[in-house]
């Protein structure tokens, strides 16, 4: 997602207490941030975060760690978030390519929604499902090894689906049109909403390994 | 497909020289059949045979083998031959559930396309793509397992996607819109033609093992 850089957005982010500044402090040791031994959720691209906030509203006995790069959309969830109260919610503002770095054998599930497709053949790498971020994923993973996604871009869906079955994924679950198959827990993203509503179909795919 | 039944069509298919009456006798020998060691590749569904004629006609180094359970629709398959001359091309007409009477680890790549999609839960083992059928398969391949499988039905596709790949295929390709992506040698069916014309997407995928 490109955005226009919102002035002070970094500063008003990191004062928030759900935001983690030094995340590899808490390397190999997420449950001592979260003072619980339950599962740890992340998501990647969290963006303005409605989706993992209403997965923390939902399910307060899963740890969820949201991710991004941009201050600049951060700072909406960091907004959103002011009125309530999430212990078991954390953000991370960083680049998904040092993801080895912060977690060590500790998560259980990762949400990739509507990711960058970087369409052209030469930012393949910087695809969330591309083999070089899989190998990436491979020490996050605590046992199971589970990846949810979900996207409206065609090629980046064909794409994943076959990154991820040729690094040893089994397919768990799959639809071509969400919306059409009226799913009952659903949690959408802001962007989900917006293209749902439009009409396009949203692909969704459920990885295991 | 459902089809009105035509008078007549039982004896008018079983006397083109195209069609292969008593196809066991030719079981682990179908090379004896077409007189070279060429690969064989068969089409379950051939239905109005475009599919199937147009292949053996654009490859004649490779030898095919068109199924379908319908005389009134093997009848126009059988017409439009009777001014083609191709060796390369046999036709049975028979039930897909025998096939493993019929072929002795011998063919090198199946077609399935637009299979009739089954879509009640009771009938899932009528479907083409059901483990059911994938065990028969095992039977008939000679080294490579190669099921390359169109189909504008969506729930089809998606319950072929986890069926094969849970028995052990691997996605070697997959387009969720063929036509979109305007595929160069792609040969359509009759069904096909009618279908992307009328703007549906038409999926398509390649199984090997």
């Amino acid at each position: 997602m490109r955005l226009k850089n919102i002035k002070g957005a970094k500063e008003t982010v990191l004062k928030s207490h759900y935001v983690i500044e030094n995340p590899n402090f808490f390397c190999g040791k997420w449950n001592q941030c979260f003072q619980n031994e339950n599962p740890i959720y992340i998501e990647i691209g969290m963006g303005k975060g409605r989706f993992i906030i209403e997965n923390a509203i939902r399910y307060p006995n899963i740890n969820f760690i949201g991710i991004d790069v941009y201050y600049s959309v951060l700072i909406k969830a960091v907004k959103t978030l002011e009125t309530l109260n999430l212990p078991n919610l954390k953000i991370i503002p960083m680049d998904a390519r040092e993801i080895e770095q912060i977690f060590d054998h500790e998560i259980e599930r990762l949400y990739l929604n509507f990711s960058d497709p970087w369409p052209k053949n030469r930012h393949e790498k910087r695809r969330l499902t591309s083999e070089i971020f899989l190998k990436k994923y491979d020490s996050i993973w605590k046992k199971d090894k589970w990846i949810s996604m979900k996207t409206d871009n065609r090629h980046l869906f064909e794409y994943s689906i076959l990154s991820c079955t040729n690094y040893g994924y089994h397919i768990k679950e799959i639809s071509l049109n969400l919306y059409e198959d009226n799913p009952e827990n659903n949690i959408p993203t802001e962007y989900e909403i917006k293209f749902s509503n439009k009409g396009f179909p949203i692909y969704k795919i459920e990885f295991k390994k």
